[in-house]
């Protein structure tokens, strides 16, 4: 079973990532890592921060000759910030001594953790707080999650994300959705070519026209001082049917898949297929109708998204989820103090505006685990060579 | 830590469940389970089958003098069809002997697990998936879910939830249903006077006109031979905050309660707080902001739903969920034999319309285990004296 | 993954258990669990009570037709004592009401759970203590874990135990064991050889001279009002190399058998292979020297009882276990009342002497499950003929 | 719940872990691990390579100003050989390019993964089995661990190990071992003095006689070309009772005590208390009698080594292992190369002669996140305030 964790503060001197239980002999590079953690990095939407160092985790085992070798593999992302910017992070993030003259937060900013994090901890600063809650961390999540994304890929099974809606601007209907990705997710490449399409535009939108809208929509808000999030779709394509099981609810594949997109931060719905449109629709727009054609079953429509009694169909899986706006935001909003109780106004700090478009990047990764366990769980195997020799041809 | 396990045919003699980790001397009732069963059995959309005996579970083990003694409890519920009825159960699913002359199911039905459970299992027959996907199962999910429920109740936790959406009718907006709702579960009694409420309207709405329409969407829809799911909602009251944590992705809150709604029989979505709608809002429409009084931290709205960065704030939880239609429906579907291979409409089949106001019950039941087990987490303990001790008073 | 509960107490109506995770398509009856809670039942040692009647589980869910079907397998084990017999269980037991005049039990069992659950879980009566902690749930255990050896026996994989030592009787050296068992589990059936061949004696060991000397040693110690424990061996033959894993800690094969063993009710101790005696010889009389014949790698000796570095190694498991002496003896020990906290004697209760024959199959059975996860995580699978195909031929 | 994944090869650039679950407000130092890595290194019967560099694991995350914060707590320890020595390491360990004249390993140690790794991952070199089955990888397991014994240590909690047998040379009796150990266990600092005493002898004997028994034997197996092995003992002081449960079979605390210790590199056995002596003698010479002194309950005797059904109670943990000799051998053994297939004599190469004395770090580290989790488990709580002002004062 591959798991994984990670660890480290937003301004520490390093991310650091295992992930265990990926058979022996699948080929990964840094290279396959960072183009991830790179596209992470990029959408339209962003503060105007410095230009960004670009990401990259280093592989500090389990990889031998280009190959994995069972073991645990870690993986490190060094902070480079850390070291040699002027906010002094090593005497702020320090791991031993004494606070001294190092300033506690106690002005918890509305929609992050600020608030419980310090109710949770007992905590007088919620500094330690931010360090840990922060999107930061979702890279080195990235990069464990790539490690499962490579194992998949080598199955021919591809993970494509594309945004659908930020703000008010977004697709009028499902169908709408439907024929702006299905085409594109049929390719040879399957779902790659969905953020490989997608990666084109800068709010990684599959639409050209509602492409510019939404960055109109963020520049409007950029200036009211406000913030935004939206709505992504992920596509997995190659997945075999039989993945997941209805015999237990723990054994779902859609509860594992909601559990990964919903412990990502910012997410606050996710659904699959029709989602929440299926609750306004009758059945006969909703079931999919079963074919048989070409030696394989089949369906005529795709809107439960590939899942039925949460096992897998062998159509795509389509996943959407929602991701709520920024809460750092220029217009302050209202807070109280943790020592004081006062009631004061959230500082400014600069932030980006729309992280949506780089979320699609996090929610494609999140999720590759859980389908690699599925197969891990139907296929067994401790080496991709006995995996492959199992595993369906399609 | 709570853990549960279901076993159990849809049409076998017994459904069984041992709900395992709960701490002793908690006060734990047949009653006080029934009463759940009972709901999850009742609302309106039902098709015309007979009048349906209770459900009722019987405690085999682990309580004693109306107390649970650290345990495991054990649930039985007889399915008194069983034997009975004229379908001849004790013979189709016989656990032994030879399959005779009883017939194999070989049409699947689109929208079930029929065709995936073949896939997987290597199955020539569809019955022994139709028995455990069935969403029969959810009786005793509700009975072993109660469990924590009850325990929860001993704290102060109530849960309830309502009906929001049947088809093409529904609240027209958050606030729509934060009018109807809030009011009630700030009552003394919390969210168990929203499913009492709610209980009134057989769709356990809690609005009178939408009531109504809704039961002539069901109506209409019944006249049409096809079906409908629907939009709910649930609430938590007197959550403390700080359960959950940010700390790691697996231990957010948001990602265990996805996990188990989306673990359930026919849902397709998830959502906390304004949800989906959260990506459509400038973010000084999502954030609810920061405010002290008597004593206590507080939030002037609670549009993200009780959660922030996967931590209980303290304010109620607002989850919501989608069900699909029922795939089962008098007007039929296109499929194909998975003998013949031969495509040919589904069989007619006597079935509900509209299954939502009893998945209310189910999705109240299946979120209890998730917060227990943050509680035990934060609180620890063996007994529920030990517990209450530490536990914060409000 | 195959994964279990069991609930139930000593005097109430049942026990239960639930085993979730086994494929579909395996071969599975009543009979075959029977014989080897049967087997639970039998042996010298037992104290004069009446004639036991025979355990047998109900299989209640999980098996149509004669085959499993991928659902979880519940299983039933009625105690009819319960209500037959004259001791008023039912009100002794009951699950609700009030206790009335049903005594308290206030004399803790130096060697039983029962002090120590007082302790822990807050009772001011042991009762509910003895009744779960008592070896009667084994009962279900292997019950349950039989589900788990017969999918091992569909793959030929066998497990068998006998007894080396009772008291001061047992085999003189790790090489006399050697020659006692080995013959016998090279035959064509392997392990399951040991057990049949075991059982003919009363104490389960394969050894007539020692056997009679294990009675008289038993016998002896009844006059004098004490009891025994004793060591067991279990074998398992047909095991492939590979199973379970070096790279990481929790999934070393030596770790989870050792959890499953020590897991059970009065061990004291486990070892594999020459196991604490490797600790007093040098390595060259320890370590296997690798050999390789007849197309495979095979090992002169088996010293290290078939696992290196948490793997098997294709040569048979021989995992030993040390039962104490029951701890309910006629002569009595030194307790304290836990209400008045006076110093008293235990009180007479009747009791076996020793119960090691029967733990022999608890024993056996326990790790079945070990085995078969491992077997599951290297070749996967959702039914009997899909696993089977990729399984080595040997 | 305290969590921990290692990573990193014997020679590969660094050792990584990361421990999740600990609760905010621990002091926690690198001088704290450190302490236990250099413990670690130290013991006689080390081979004649170069004077050790000291191990040190560096904090990465998760801890600030000296208190943790809740946050995974990540710990790197860089190999310095891998960079600076002779033996080429980056090449040989490369993670990319290609293998180029970089030697395969093709004869497999008896006694190590040697060949059971290849033979589960389909390598043709043994490289990678031995880059990550070696006891190196234990060094981060004390790092990892020792936050969880910190944790301990704050709440009274002691861990301290001796070594009771090495070869032929060991304690006469259990009764011999409690006078050497258990008055030093009985100081004000528990079983802190017990390895305090025991690491004033190289062999971390607490007899002086047999210490340098102990040390005249391994300097015989040394000459002879051969190793030992031996068996240490671990008392645990300060354990409060009502640690564990016997609900279950999964939460016995021997089982998961069973697990972390024979979860380690060379385990060969575990028992607890008498152990192996309880299934050689009777009843009254194994069962503790019950006594009330003090306003507590407690043991006339500690037979059982601190658990009773799977529970503590509260008398000192007594847990013995047994460690193999070390396989690799100046003398060879027979092995058969995994390429010719050829019998072969294994390949000379330096080492130690006897690890027991490092083992016992190794052991006195692993069971820590085992009790760690059995006080969370009944205490709860996210801060170390909030716990201690739970835990009751002895």
């Amino acid at each position: 079973m591959f798991r994984y964790f990670t660890a480290g503060e937003s301004h520490g001197p390093e991310l650091t990532g295992i992930a265990e239980g990926i058979p022996a002999g699948l080929p990964l590079t840094e290279e396959f890592i960072e183009e991830h953690l790179v596209r992470r990095q990029q959408g339209y939407g962003r503060g105007g921060r410095m230009a960004f160092e670009k990401d990259r985790a280093e592989i500090r085992s389990g990889v031998r000759f280009g190959l994995t070798t069972g073991a645990p593999i870690s993986l490190s992302m060094i902070n480079r910030a850390y070291e040699k910017d002027d906010s002094n992070w090593p005497k702020v993030m320090a791991k031993d001594g004494e606070r001294g003259d190092v300033e506690r937060i106690t002005l918890p900013r509305p929609g992050h953790a600020d608030l419980v994090g310090v109710q949770k901890y007992g905590f007088d600063d919620i500094r330690p707080v931010i360090e840990r809650s922060s999107a930061r961390e979702t890279a080195m999540r990235v990069a464990c999650c790539s490690v499962a994304r490579r194992f998949l890929q080598e199955l021919g099974i591809r993970i494509g994300g594309h945004v659908i809606q930020i703000g008010s601007v977004g697709y009028g209907s499902w169908e709408e959705v439907r024929s702006a990705a299905d085409t594109i997710a049929e390719s040879s490449e399957g779902a790659e070519n969905v953020w490989r399409t997608a990666d084109k535009s800068d709010v990684r939108c599959l639409d050209g026209t509602l492409s510019e809208q939404m960055r109109e929509e963020i520049k409007k808000r950029r200036k009211e001082g406000t913030s935004l999030g939206g709505i992504y779709e992920i596509l997995v394509t190659g997945v075999p049917a039989g993945l997941g099981s209805y015999v237990h609810w723990d054994r779902k594949l859609d509860g594992l898949l909601a559990q990964a997109i919903m412990g990502t931060q910012a997410m606050k719905g996710i659904e699959i297929g029709l989602g929440f449109e299926s609750g306004r629709r009758q059945g006969h727009d909703v079931h999919d109708e079963i074919a048989y054609a070409d030696h394989h079953f089949t369906r005529k429509t795709n809107r439960l998204g590939g899942l039925e009694g949460g096992v897998t169909t062998g159509m795509p899986l389509i996943i959407r989820g929602v991701m709520k706006p920024i809460p750092t935001m220029i217009k302050p909003l209202k807070t109280a103090d943790i020592d004081t109780k006062e009631e004061l106004d959230t500082r400014y700090e600069r932030s980006d505006v729309c992280a949506l478009p780089r979320a699609v990047v996090v929610a494609e990764s999140v999720i590759a685990p859980v389908i690699a366990n599925a197969i891990l769980e139907k296929f067994g195997g401790d080496s991709m060579d006995e995996i492959k020799d199992r595993y369906p041809s399609r």
